[in-house]
């Protein structure tokens, strides 16, 4: 992608909040982006500043040379990567094929396989960051395929991020992910457990984070979610019902790989707990909700 | 403690690695200093500086003006202050106390009314910061008791920490230093699941730490241990036995204020099965080494 190179069109599968600002950084760079995504009304806005409309994945997979899709869940990717006139189906032979859902290891390791045979490389690039990372493309991007095709998509992903790092082979970027959603995982019921203790043995919450978020029990979640447990801003964020499927995936993968993950499985079986009293559109800190008791 | 006032006579019980670091600062400040440990070979470095030997916690009580204690355990402090010829029996009305141990809140406020009935002011001062805040003086300390009090040694803090907070009346710095433990504790499970699910996966943990550190997986614990469990390195750092003690105190100050802290209770099972291995002397990333099986 020099100077030299003609831009490639790239298609854009599932413009939610994330997908939307990945498109616009293409826009905004000239290339010419084609969308698809399950209510159209959601990409009005792209559409409205030069986007193309695409009827369906299959569709859009023929008119691009770079296919990118940020959907939902596993069972979202698989359908549009291997359903019926899906991508794998419709692309034309040596596009790049791109996916930046956070979805299952394997089922990236299955695409990658399935695109070789029919000429199509594959990069499974969850990232992490959420909506702000992804607007002011400071998004940490973990990359798993070969190392040949992750240079060539390189400048492309310097669009919408800036630690971008190559981890492996097919299925290395998800098993990256899932690194990052386990380490979360267990350190959101610390922060939350320490902060409702806080309460309850009358100290002020606010004062307590002042003497521990610079030190050993410093984190992410403590110094930018413990604020909002604090202030009972439960807003997303980083949706419980989304955060409860990344942990699902992660312990399935540990179940294949024969390991043991009692802080996950705890951690999703509270999470789990949380979701049955109605926080499923919650962000991840309303976990202090249920110790909150 | 003005240039104006004469400098308090301070007394020092418990010199460990922290306690050791503490008094050194005190005698290169110019004052009078006097220890008193279990092993008298453990103060020969300071009594070489300087520092005065005293034959038992109640004769150096009755030595000094302000009496800080540095122990292990909650019946160490418990023995030191309340047993015959104890702190609070031999030392001066009008004096200090100060405990610095990681210690029961309970006990603390016992120290605190008993303090009062003889005009002894007590202060619950836990610290963190490990070996290294001690030595270079910027420990956190989290403070309970008087206001009032907490002002008058404010300035002795200062030679010993850069982030001291008062956190309320007495047994409040003692619940904040079990804020902090129980944010370890759960997150030690999410960056231990971390690393050895990624090396489960075939991944470069090292590599998966550029992706993940910078973000919401972000932790001291990650950036700090994680390097060290990489590396098969398990020396303590922080014990695993002083771990478990500070977990015990914390959840049975949980217990009685009614409160279930169900990550801070699979941790401490965790750490007490990895100490069933033989590993209460190691450091408190060896639960890597329990779970990466």
């Amino acid at each position: 992608m020099t100077e030299n190179t003609v831009k490639p069109i790239i298609g854009l599968i599932g413009t939610g909040v994330m997908g939307k600002s990945m498109a616009g950084h293409y826009l905004k760079a000239g290339y010419e982006v084609h969308v698809y995504t399950r209510t159209k009304e959601k990409a009005q806005d792209l559409l409205d500043t030069g986007a193309k409309w695409q009827e369906s994945p299959g569709a859009l997979a023929q008119q691009c040379q770079v296919i990118m899709t940020m959907v939902g869940f596993p069972s979202d990717v698989e359908e549009i990567y291997f359903g019926e006139n899906g991508i794998l189906a419709m692309a034309q032979p040596g596009s790049y094929l791109i996916d930046l859902t956070t979805s299952s290891p394997s089922l990236a390791k299955r695409i990658y396989e399935e695109g070789l045979t029919r000429q199509l490389f594959a990069l499974d690039a969850p990232v992490s960051g959420g909506d702000i990372g992804a607007r002011e493309a400071r998004l940490s991007i973990m990359v798993g395929g070969s190392s040949e095709v992750f240079e060539r998509m390189l400048p492309l992903f310097q669009y919408m991020g800036t630690n971008i790092v190559h981890q492996g082979e097919a299925g290395a970027g998800q098993h990256t992910k899932m690194c990052n959603q386990i380490a979360i995982a267990s350190n959101m019921m610390g922060v939350v457990e320490a902060l409702v203790y806080a309460k309850k043995a009358g100290l002020d919450p606010t004062t307590v984070l002042k003497s521990i978020e610079t030190g050993a029990a410093g984190s992410w979640s403590l110094s930018n979610l413990g604020p909002r447990m604090i202030a009972d801003n439960f807003a997303p964020g980083f949706y419980v019902k989304h955060f409860i499927k990344d942990m699902k995936i992660a312990l399935q993968s540990a179940d294949e790989m024969g390991v043991e993950l009692p802080g996950l499985t705890l951690a999703k079986s509270l999470y789990e707990q949380l979701a049955a009293m109605g926080e499923e559109e919650s962000g991840t800190q309303a976990l202090y909700k249920l110790i909150n008791k």
